[in-house]
């Protein structure tokens, strides 16, 4: 079966404001008529969620690391995204390939080209239709989270090297990857998100 | 650090008495001195064995279960048997690669080279001296388990595909694959076994 439906993906470091541009844009495309299904990384169904807990909360090796992630993606992909891509619907995921090249590629030294040819192992060569990289200097995105998990946690240095690693894989995947400044208005980014999608949408029709 | 204990590993469809000779071969050892760590697959440190929790009780894709067993696995290496061979000790560990290759690869029909590839990532290329393969039909073999997981449970075809994906496995790596007849006496695949080890640490005094 062919997967007729829009897979959008967001991508970004602790604090860019997914969450917020994520909710926008389902309300948005909701409004609008679209089947719009929201998941999120790691996790997703049941397995994907129990993985998800034991990365979040275990100080694990970075290979672990990369392997849990790996086996969420794998199983979010299977049970959760690509069914609904096959129904028609249009699938938001929080959190996808490009954080896994960002975090364990770049950050935790495990090589970009080893963690691509990983992420195409797990998700079967599914890649987003488009990606919104929410950028923003750590620094700041940090200070906007309160409870922070393991990989919050981790130091400034660390999530400089994060967004490094987001904004190489998006000059090497510039028709994928959209960037786009995280610090202006919440009202601005998702005019510009909003804008991009409907393009996307009414080239297929 | 360059490892210099011995690192054994035993393989084998369910009922193989693995864990019958594991023991066997591990007071052997101890009695004549040495210092042995046993551990299993998939588990080994808390992280390892969540993991383990949730791979043998959620029906998850095969790709999720292959990842989740190279996780496992990564963290195992890591944090358990990587510390021990550096300290000279004698690791035996209850499945290692050739299961990954076996039921995934084989069984699973992933196939044996991605199999083996992921294998070389998640282990960072640590290999056993030496791995003991109990061969036994798996009707003998699952007549022998009471309480079934879920790789367990899967059907007779399914295990004899594992069976053969172990028995081309020890072909291509004949050096370090020692086939045994799981069928004999405990005693005698005993004896076999500790005539081996004991071979290989005489070679190296």
């Amino acid at each position: 079966m062919v997967a007729t439906g829009l897979f959008i993906t967001f991508e970004g470091v602790e604090g860019s404001g997914k969450t917020t541009q994520i909710e926008m844009l389902r309300k948005w495309l909701l409004a609008a008529g679209h089947s719009v299904l929201v998941t999120r990384e790691p996790g997703g169904d049941p397995a994907a969620e129990a993985i998800r807990n034991i990365v979040l909360e275990n100080d694990v090796a970075p290979r672990t690391e990369l392997l849990l992630f790996l086996a969420s993606r794998a199983q979010n992909v299977e049970t959760v995204i690509l069914p609904a891509l096959t129904a028609g619907k249009i699938v938001i995921c929080d959190r996808f390939i490009d954080s896994s090249v960002a975090y364990q590629g770049f950050a935790r030294g495990i090589g970009r080209d080893t963690v691509a040819a990983l992420n195409e192992f797990a998700t079967g060569a599914l890649y987003p239709d488009i990606t919104f990289l929410l950028d923003i200097d750590p620094a700041i995105g940090l200070a906007r989270q309160a409870d922070r998990n393991r990989m919050e946690a981790e130091s400034l240095t660390f999530h400089q090297t994060v967004r490094k690693g987001f904004l190489t894989e998006a000059e090497n995947s510039s028709g994928r990857i959209c960037v786009l400044n995280a610090s202006g208005s919440f009202a601005d980014i998702h005019f510009s998100i909003a804008n991009r999608v409907l393009k996307i949408l009414e080239s297929r029709v």
